[in-house]
C-alpha cells in the first residue's frame, strides 16, 4: 500500500469544492461570488476595535451568549434553537457529520450549491440529485425520495429562484429525514421558512451574514433548528468555532437591521435594472429573489462571453456543465458596476453579430 | 424509528467535548485553560483596524496568501506544506475526516487532550489509548500499534511533559500511518519536531497562535505537513475556513516574533516560581515544558481543593478521572496571579491540617 492508501477511499477519489475566483490585487468589477457591494454597518468596526483592545488573548465564549440573544430577538426563536457557525458552510458540514454515515443518501434538487455534493462525498455518503424542471420549481417527487437529509437552497443558487414557504412546509411533513433550508440569500426575497422551525421536528433553516449584512469576510452563519438537532450539532462542532472578533462583529450587525434593509432595498432596485438590461440584450433571466441573476441565451455556449468580460476586467460566474453552459450568473453590484457590465456586454455582443 | 434514530449511531451515543469553564462576567484569577496572561502584539490591533475599514464585505482569500508566506518564513517550510485552520482544533478535525473512516483505529498515549477521543468518535472510528507510564515518557510499544493516525500532544496536556524530538523521529519511521504532533505549547519548550516534516512522508506538526502568541480569541492554527497531506486536507476544509480578521491578526502576530518570545521568557520564569512554590507546599510537579503545570499529591483526591480555590475566585483545572483525580492543572499566569494562587493554597491547606 502506498502512502495515499492511508487516505479514506471517498476522500482520495474526490476533487475538492472550487470556490469562485478571488482576483488578487488586480482591479475588477467583481460580480462572481454574490458579495454585497455596500459596506457593513459602521457599528461593526466600532465593535471590532473595542473587542481588539480587550480580550483576544482569551478563548471566545463557546456558547456565544450575547450573539445568540441578539439572534433570538431578530429571528424570534429561543436560544436553544440557535447555533452559530464559521460561515453557514460550517453549519452544513456539521449537519452532514451528524446525520450522514457511509453509504447514506442525501437528496437535493440540482443544479444548486455544489458544496452539498462535496460535503456528502466527504462523509462517504451518496448524493441523490433530483433535476429541477426548466423553470426551477421544486421537483414534484422530491419529498418521496429516501435520504437522511434533503438540502434546499432557497433562493436557489445559481438560479436565484424561490420556492414558496407553503411548499417547503409540505415537503418537511412528507420527507422522512431532516430538511435543511439554506436561506443564504433570503433577505433579498422578503419571505422565509423560519416560521416553520417552531412547528416542525425535522426542519433546519440556515442563515448567513455574508450576503445581506455585507460580512462575507467575517464568516458567520446561524442555524435555526429544533432543540434536539442543535444538541446533536453541539457534539460535533469545535468548542470555539466562532472567534471573538466574529462574535463582536456579528452582534453589532444583528443590532443594526435597518442598515442591512437599506442595502437590500438598493440591491433589489439594481436587480430590476440589471434584469431589464439583460432582457433588452436578448438574454432570458430567471425571476430572481436573490442578489444575483441567472441570465441565459438558450442553447448558446457562453464561455466565450465570460472570457471576453474577464478580459475587460469584469468577473461573472460561468459553470461549465450541460445544464448551465448557456448561462451566466451575475451578482447585483452597485448601479455603476451594473452599468459597466451592461455597456461591455452590449459592445461584445455587437461585435459578434 | 423515532426522530433521534436519524442521527448517526456514533454521534447519538457520544457526549460532546467539554471545554474548560469560561467564567462569564465575574472576576476570577483564571488559570484553567492555558491562556497567555499577557496581551498580543500591539500590531494585531493595528492590523484589525485596517482590515476592518476595507474589505469585510468580501470573502477571505481561500489560500491565505500573505499569512502562508509569513508562516513559511517563520517555520522554514514551503507554502505547499502549510495549511491554516480555525484553530488547531479544526486542523485535528480535518485530519480525522481525511484519514479515519468508520471502525478505523486511532492511537494516542493517555491521558492527553480529550478532544482526540471526541474527534475519533465523530468519525465512527476506534480510539486506541495507550497509557503513559508514571513519568509520562512515551509508551514503549506505541509505534507498533495499528492505526490510521497516531496523535501526540508535545508538550503533552495535562502533564506538561515533553518527548524528545529524536524519539518522535523514531516513532514516525516505525508507525504505519500518519503521526500528528500537536505542538500547541511548544514555544514554551524551545524545541520542535518541525525539522522532521521535510524529511518525512507521514509526519504532521500542528501549531496554534492561542498560547504563546496570546491569541486564543482569534482562532488560528497552522498545519505543517508533506504536500500530499495538505492536498488531501484542502479537499475537506471549508474554502473560507479562516476569516479576514484572523488572517490579518495572524499575519501581524507572526511578523512580531520578538513580542511572543518576550512573553514566553516571562512565563518560563514564572513557571519556575510556581513550580518551586507548589513543591514547597507538598505537591509533586511534573517537569513542565508548557505554560501550565500538573501538580499532584499522590493518592489524595483534589476535587475539594479545586472547589475551595474556586470559592476564592481562583479557577484551575480538575479532571475527575482515575489517573488524574489527585492532580490539578494550573496555567502559568502573571507573577501576581501565581502569588495569589500560592497564598490561597497555603491558607486552604493549613486550615485542613
Amino acid at each position: 500500500m502506498t502512502k495515499r492508501g492511508w487516505v479514506r477511499e471517498n476522500i482520495r477519489k474526490m476533487s475538492g469544492y472550487v470556490p469562485g475566483e478571488q482576483p488578487g490585487k488586480k482591479k475588477f468589477v467583481k460580480l462572481n461570488t454574490n458579495e454585497n457591494p455596500y459596506p457593513p454597518s459602521p457599528r461593526v468596526l466600532e465593535a471590532l476595535i473595542s473587542e481588539g483592545t480587550v480580550d483576544l488573548r482569551l478563548y471566545p465564549d463557546p456558547d456565544y451568549g450575547p450573539l445568540i440573544n441578539k439572534a433570538s430577538k431578530v429571528y424570534g426563536l429561543p436560544a436553544s434553537s440557535i447555533l452559530a457557525g464559521n460561515g453557514s458552510d460550517e453549519l452544513l458540514s456539521i449537519l452532514t457529520r451528524v446525520f450522514v454515515g457511509e453509504k447514506d443518501r442525501v437528496v437535493y434538487p440540482s443544479p444548486t450549491y455544489t458544496l452539498y455534493e462535496t460535503l456528502v462525498s466527504i462523509q462517504g455518503g451518496e448524493p441523490v440529485q433530483v433535476p429541477f424542471p426548466d423553470d426551477f420549481s421544486l421537483p414534484e417527487n422530491i419529498s418521496a425520495q429516501k435520504g437522511k437529509i434533503l438540502f434546499l437552497a432557497n433562493p436557489n443558487s445559481p438560479s436565484g429562484t424561490f420556492v414558496p414557504t407553503r411548499e417547503i412546509e409540505r415537503v418537511a411533513k412528507k420527507f422522512h429525514g431532516i430538511v435543511v433550508v439554506d436561506e443564504a440569500y433570503v433577505d433579498f426575497a422578503q419571505d422565509s421558512a423560519i416560521g416553520l422551525v417552531a412547528k416542525s421536528e425535522n426542519l433546519v433553516v440556515l442563515r448567513t451574514l455574508s450576503k445581506s449584512f455585507s460580512l462575507a469576510g467575517i464568516r458567520l452563519g446561524i442555524a435555526l433548528a429544533p432543540r434536539w438537532i442543535t444538541q446533536e450539532m453541539k457534539k460535533v462542532k469545535d468548542s470555539y468555532n466562532v472567534n471573538r472578533m466574529t462574535l463582536a462583529a456579528g452582534c453589532a450587525a444583528l443590532g443594526h437591521i435597518s442598515w442591512m434593509r437599506m442595502n437590500v432595498k438598493k440591491i433589489i432596485g439594481t436587480r430590476k435594472r440589471l434584469t431589464a438590461g439583460l432582457v433588452s440584450l436578448g438574454f432570458s433571466v430567471f425571476p430572481s429573489r436573490a442578489n444575483f441573476v441567472l441570465a441565459r441565451i438558450k442553447g448558446q455556449r457562453l464561455e466565450g462571453l465570460f472570457n471576453e468580460l474577464k478580459k475587460r476586467r469584469i468577473l461573472v460566474r460561468y459553470f461549465d456543465t450541460k445544464r448551465l453552459h448557456d448561462c451566466l450568473r451575475i451578482t447585483v453590484g452597485t448601479d455603476e458596476e451594473v452599468s459597466a457590465l451592461l455597456k461591455n456586454l452590449q459592445k461584445i455582443m455587437k461585435k459578434r453579430d
